[in-house]
């Protein structure tokens, strides 16, 4: 805390002041009304919801900053805020404080097909966007789970299912516009395909969850729609059949446009929930995009594949509905697990490992949840080496929650240990927070005295990412 | 400066201080013999040399780290040392201290062929890795013109001619160890292929020039060996038509391996240097990666694709000996250039700009530097949006290098007028520092403060990258 902190009023009477200037500048988009601030408190996670005191909307990057400086003043937390989809509690206000709901800025403010890029404000959800790219013969590539806002992405550095082709949103961001703790505005990175001028603000504030400053502006790289989108499906006996096969499409070289597994407990719940009727039995779901030649090659290469590693029925279709279809079962599968057994919550895995330690990480941890005794279906972005338990779990049964826990610190764990990552893409938020001592080391330091270098009264986003 | 610096002996005396416990750590390996100073004061640019006041050659992390630990208690600038191929004078000591020469740390220490990564020391040269990887069927894909170290390309954020398709170091880098200025050892990333735990430090030392911390191993991303490689060259009567052609290469999302322009004057440099006899037009080169049936049909693209620009004498070649010839060529041309009006030496343009404003860029230079009476040959990455306008100029001759700083000036104002970037690869340095205020405004703030909570005695590769 800051010297004069034992002068300053107390924290009512703080929070009253901020809320009339916060008033003042915004008008009915300043509310401290219970029912705004209880939909702010929660995510789609097992987190429990807390309050903030406040929210606000703002409609510009002037509005932002205006709220920045009131809430610097009187030393009041800020938590960004997209479509409230994270599943580490990122955005839940552990320490109350103004949200800011970036909803209201969601424009596409310009689209540059000549370049590939275009530029948004955070709010924009990124269906929303692609569906105002249609005309360019552009699209933006980056297609997690949830219907999320691009500020939201940006800030945990999300990746999605073509990941293994297009990249994750540190290779998408080409730039920002960020309002710091103190209200000030900043740029950073610019619309050239490369730059070496200077430190690299733009991947530093790609994946810091808000907690360095809020995200205004995106600068987002587009690719060509692709000519031809062919769709695979191959059914397997065992999940290690379906991994080595997955790994070899990769050590191929073909440039897979998507290439999914999801177990037999997966497989169940989509079924459940998306009404198909898959059988029970690990599948990989592959995408091709190019040239119907290439489509074509890609396929008959990855069928191949598959007919060494023992996989059956491998069916492929270019038809835009069946293959919509299967994408969009696949993009469910969240809410398909938070159906299975409701009203149990997810506790989610996210380790991202190399390659070749990928099937013994997926054995060891479904092993590990079995003797546990916690439904956990699997789900995987293979090709790059993520994949994802779902612990199903009452948030308030402690003994499942910590067995539970237990299973996640052993992946967690066995990733590390392999060279690889406790989060993939969901970022740290409150619940990988611990993890970050074991990946990092003395590198947390580092990160430390950044934080305190860029937002010293810890503000943006408190008790988040780093650990205490 | 610390408060105790009144109380601190004087530089000469700090100095021999250190040196008595540099020689003790390294023996032999500690020099402050007057040529091995020299060497190490100097790069490739027109950037007047200037001697350290001592060499270390360091064979280990942990001897770099006591040299760091030395030089933080003696407080003496540190400046990391690869193959001395900077063209902006990134290496210079210019305020003096211990040049960290990187060249007996240069094991290839892991490959990983499963993975797709390995792990190098940071002064291993690129060509020297690429021959150790041969038999992996791998490649790693940075290509500047010097067969630079690993490490300085790190620290630059070094390109090259298949960036278009592989990408920077950016993209190549997956992990770091690090020295800081205090001599404490840092580990980023990881060997998975994509991570959102806790801020991006390994992007943030990529391109830092040695100013944040001495790289000590790189992870890097590797990728297979095309299984056909293609090269085609094609005339031009006007600049501008090489360059559209280029862009709608681009813009047909073919996935090009190179594509670089060569304008008539940097022919003519070639010729001469490199033995050629290439008619004296603007010429684009192309390669292209894949199999037999994607490359012939890439090509077949870009032929049409040419002939529509106007573009003349479209030939392709399989044949490796001619392929490495020209690239050959391609790579030389920095040295082509330092041959052509010896001893002229060159002031490097490496704007990088939004490919629909290339064209215009790159003529609204040639025109100024005409003007100015420069001799200025033209080579571009312009796939990347990249160009190089090479000035010869001789450093003792005060009005040309005004004439010529600006011409670079303006050219940099335009390029960042546009979203552009004052430089595509070749980093800050000493030549670049004044143009990051325009760049950057308020953001060069935040490099600061970054920059002081990482190095608060300034002491790594002082007087670097942030202008005063």
């Amino acid at each position: 805390m800051s010297e004069n902190a034992v002068s300053q009023p107390g924290r009512d009477e703080r929070l009253a002041l901020a809320f009339a200037q916060l008033r003042e500048l915004l008008g009915d988009r300043a509310s401290r009304g219970e029912s705004v601030r209880a939909i702010h408190g929660r995510d789609e996670s097992w987190h429990h919801p807390q309050m903030p005191d406040a929210v606000v909307f703002p409609q510009s990057t002037a509005e932002v900053s205006a709220v920045a400086r009131i809430c610097h003043q009187h030393r009041l937390p800020m938590i960004p805020f997209g479509a409230g989809s994270s599943v580490e509690g990122a955005l839940i206000p552990v320490q109350g404080g103004v949200v800011i709901d970036t909803s209201q800025m969601n424009q596409l403010l310009a689209v540059h097909p000549g370049n590939f890029d275009c530029v948004v404000q955070p709010g924009l959800q990124r269906r929303a966007l692609n569906e105002q790219l249609k005309d360019t013969g552009l699209f933006f590539t980056v297609d997690p789970g949830a219907d999320a806002t691009i500020g939201g992405m940006t800030s945990t550095r999300a990746s999605g299912t073509n990941t293994v082709r297009y990249g994750t949103m540190a290779d998408a961001v080409r730039g920002l516009e960020v309002v710091l703790a103190d209200g000030r505005i900043i740029r950073t990175g610019n619309r050239a395909r490369k730059s070496s001028a200077g430190y690299d603000l733009t991947h530093l504030f790609v994946g810091a969850e808000g907690t360095l400053g809020i995200v205004t502006e995106i600068t987002l790289r587009l690719y060509p729609r692709p000519e031809d989108v062919t769709s695979a499906t191959c059914r397997f006996t065992s999940l290690r059949a379906a991994v080595d096969t997955a790994v070899a499409v990769m050590q191929a070289g073909i440039g897979v446009a998507r290439v999914e597994l999801l177990d037999e407990v997966m497989i169940d719940a989509v079924n459940r929930y998306s009404k198909l009727d898959l059988p029970l039995v690990p599948h990989l779901f592959f995408e091709f995009h190019g040239s119907p030649a290439r489509t074509r090659e890609d396929a008959g290469v990855v069928e191949e594949l598959c007919a060494d590693h023992g996989g059956d029925a491998f069916e492929w279709s270019t038809a835009p509905e069946e293959r919509a279809r299967l994408w969009r079962a696949r993009h469910d599968c969240a809410y398909a697990c938070m159906a299975y057994q409701r009203p149990k919550r997810m506790m989610t895995t996210d380790v991202c490992v190399p390659l070749t330690d990928l099937a013994d990480c997926i054995e060891a941890a479904r092993a590990d949840a079995a003797e546990a005794g916690i439904t956990a279906p699997v789900l995987g972005h293979v090709g790059d080496g993520n994949f994802h338990m779902v612990l199903l779990i009452d948030p308030d049964d402690p003994a499942e929650v910590e067995r539970a826990e237990g299973v996640n610190r052993r992946l967690v764990e066995r990733a590390i240990a392999c060279g690889g990552t406790c989060t993939g893409e969901h970022g740290v938020g409150l619940g990988k927070r611990e993890f970050l001592r074991l990946e990092h080391g003395e590198a947390l330091e580092v990160m430390r005295s950044i934080k305190a270098a860029l937002d010293p009264l810890d503000l943006m986003n408190p008790g988040k990412v780093l650990p205490d």
